[in-house]
């Protein structure tokens, strides 16, 4: 028989502990910063979120244990399998092995489920009845929806307008799961308020729905926010990616030389690359790791390194991250996960260092690279996980010419099955690239002019 | 550690054979009849499917060796997981064990892709470089989209003109797989012309549009045509199911009591239920089978077991199975999959000599209990499997009743995410139950009046 096509682990298997990045930089993070420009305390958080997800955010620890509850409900579909791209290597004639990690197998589409789960149980055991957060496409609302019912806590989903009106499954998907699903900007909130009174035709900005639920959160008893990338203990959530990832690779004796995810606000990327990025760090093995950017919102190839606020209306702290700036508005990419303007401070500093590299690819030869997939493959991947299949295409094509075996991994980080009208678009070309010129930069960082700056590597 | 919530196999735990029930039944099938009540040769089959899928249909040999290739392109989904609803247990605090296998996790969603990829393979062997199908909700259409790109087979398929219009991205999602999805009825053949003549405004039927399909299919060069379901052939490349959950039950060393599958042509309810069903024959066994139809389309529980057609247009042969009558219209439920008047010939047999049960259950209840399963184990089920979903709780809180540790397998058949709008549809109180009136029997059944009786079993 040929060589194993779906690398699978059993539920003993599966990893007992996040992998903590932050334990093993041997350069420190600086600390996200207050408006006036002193570091964050927990205190100041504490309306926000829980304090165990605080500690999380804050922790140097190197493994932290998943709770045995969290275990349960994750192998209910962990560990995800991992894949090797047969049909995909043969239509490329390419002497290179193509590996994927497989996240679409989870109940909501995505590797979202893997700290949605997570946070409602850290929210339930501190007491919290309910939560509030905000989703653009959707599939974060979807993930946090389905957790928050299997935990017995309450959600309100601020959906941003465009979407929800234009993904009408996405918000029937979380009304199944019991959460309420409200078009942001509402009149629920001042913020909302706000910005119909200024706006009343407004489609709606992912910076918006933020504010938001934070302030339905805050005013709220017993409520927290959740967020389904960008922070720490998010980050943290998804490296049982790539821990599964390394195991499957043991079990074939291998290890991968390049490793590659799409990266919105860094949560997947993060996954599947920081276990990785600890061998780098330790020096026992050399991979390269790519985070895959769109072009219409490239923050790590043509953004700056700076003090950012995480929304439009700032009520976030300042992060150290890569950013475009906070008030900058991607163009209505069908990625609608990779639309963000600023990069996750730890993918930031990874970045910063040198442990990886980032590259950003126009929407059309990701969606190219997304039909060879599903041609070859015989899944529909997210338009988002698209940019990772993109950029495994292009190694794969470079190994070609070079004439060398390359292993590659890459992150499927969801399916597309409720974003088929991008690929309809796509067939009927009618789909084009935005590409973020690089004249606008000056323009779009003048949001944060006045902020802090951070210290030097 | 707890028990095993998800019982995996490794891909060499994979059946290598298909299992064919026609081999051990110990009273004879009735044969497929043609108009002029003598059996069908398979000659007169040869116009409408390969030669090598003709032998499958016709065969009593127990075990079918599944070849290389398809097996190659299973393993990216299969063996699939068997699951234990704990979630579910839990929520109704009964003693039975809850079992369900997994096939929505397949790339098209569904157990359909078992045989798409086999039927595709068949005919790209015999040579066919073209194939034809009928879909009604989509599950089919997209399943054999899927299994024709992998195998380089063309694909048409004419789609219900009413979910052609409603399920818009069912027809993107075969477009994606570089099928031609045109809406039925249309006027590229003498079928679809005809009805287009005499009522334009039809939202089109199934018995339309395999009429279409098996028309273009006779008309065309180097064309064949592919059914997803009530075939001898269908139902064998569906067996991998049950074959696998027997090795799944023999790994946590149990057996099930009561094993439940949902039926609309017979297809997934044979793949989960023959494999058990050879014990019960061999009398090494005797697990309870049961079958579950929509209220709406009860042919098992309300109809007549006699030689009926398979379509509107009866261009099909006559085929011994239980059936309301070809001409007979269910009312549109939600489980689309379930909308055909008869059952397959080898399900109809069993049942026919007492080796299954089966029981109609109304789309509300179904509903209900789908809703119950996504909420305590995460899935949104297709509204077809939530059928089997219904039964396996009634038989849940019986055992609860009689305090007894029964286990139940049921098949998952599919899942839900492109069916959000029926369980929208559930939460705003809005579905209504369609339930068959026995009084129409009579009126339902004239249109067999005239044909062949079935012999005494």
């Amino acid at each position: 028989m040929s060589e194993t096509i779906r690398v699978q682990l059993n539920e003993d298997e599966m990893p007992r502990a996040w992998y903590n990045i932050a334990a093993d930089f041997s350069k420190p993070m600086p600390p996200p910063l207050g408006r006036d420009g002193k570091p964050v305390t927990a205190e100041m958080l504490a309306p926000v979120f829980p304090m165990n997800l605080i500690e999380q955010e804050v922790s140097t620890q190197r493994w932290i244990p998943i709770p045995d509850e969290v275990r349960q409900i994750l192998y209910r579909w962990r560990p995800t399998p991992m894949r090797r791209a047969v049909g995909l290597e043969r239509a490329l004639g390419t002497p290179a092995r193509i590996y994927f990690k497989d996240e679409s197998v989870s109940p909501a589409g995505s590797h979202k489920c893997n700290t949605s789960v997570a946070q409602a149980y850290y929210n339930r055991e501190y007491g919290i009845k309910r939560m509030t957060t905000e989703t653009g496409a959707g599939q974060w609302g979807a993930a946090l929806a389905m957790a928050c019912k299997l935990m017995g806590v309450e959600l309100r989903v601020y959906m941003v307008r465009v979407s929800f009106d234009q993904k009408p499954m996405r918000k029937m998907m979380m009304n199944t799961w019991g959460a309420e699903c409200l078009s942001s900007p509402t009149n629920l909130t001042q913020a909302g308020r706000d910005v119909l009174a200024k706006w009343p035709d407004t489609p709606g900005s992912l910076g918006i729905a933020i504010s938001e639920a934070i302030e339905d959160c805050v005013n709220s008893k017993n409520t927290r926010y959740g967020l389904g990338s960008v922070l720490n203990h998010v980050l943290l959530h998804q490296t049982i990616i790539g821990l599964e990832a390394k195991e499957q690779f043991k079990k074939i004796g291998r290890y991968p030389d390049i490793i590659i995810g799409c990266a919105g606000g860094g949560s997947n990327f993060a996954g599947i690359a920081f276990p990785f990025l600890a061998d780098k760090i330790a020096g026992s093995k050399s991979p390269r790791v790519t985070a895959v950017e769109p072009s219409a919102c490239p923050k790590m190839t043509k953004g700056v390194f700076a003090y950012d606020a995480g929304d439009v209306a700032m009520m976030t702290p300042l992060l150290p991250m890569y950013t475009l700036g906070h008030e900058y508005q991607p163009a209505a990419i069908h990625a609608g996960g990779l639309r963000y303007h600023g990069m996750a401070p730890l993918v930031s500093h990874a970045l910063r260092q040198g442990l990886i590299d980032a590259v950003a690819i126009p929407q059309v030869e990701c969606f190219a690279a997304a039909v060879q997939f599903a041609e070859t493959e015989g899944l529909i991947p997210a338009p988002e996980s698209s940019h990772a299949i993109a950029q495994a295409i292009r190694e794969a094509k470079q190994a070609k010419e070079e004439g060398r075996e390359k292993t590659i991994l890459f992150n499927l980080s969801g399916n597309g099955v409720l974003d088929l009208s991008g690929y309809q678009a796509f067939k009927d070309g009618k789909l084009i690239d935005h590409i973020f010129d690089g004249d606008d930069l000056k323009k779009s960082l003048s949001c944060i002019k006045g902020l802090p700056k951070p210290p030097p590597l």
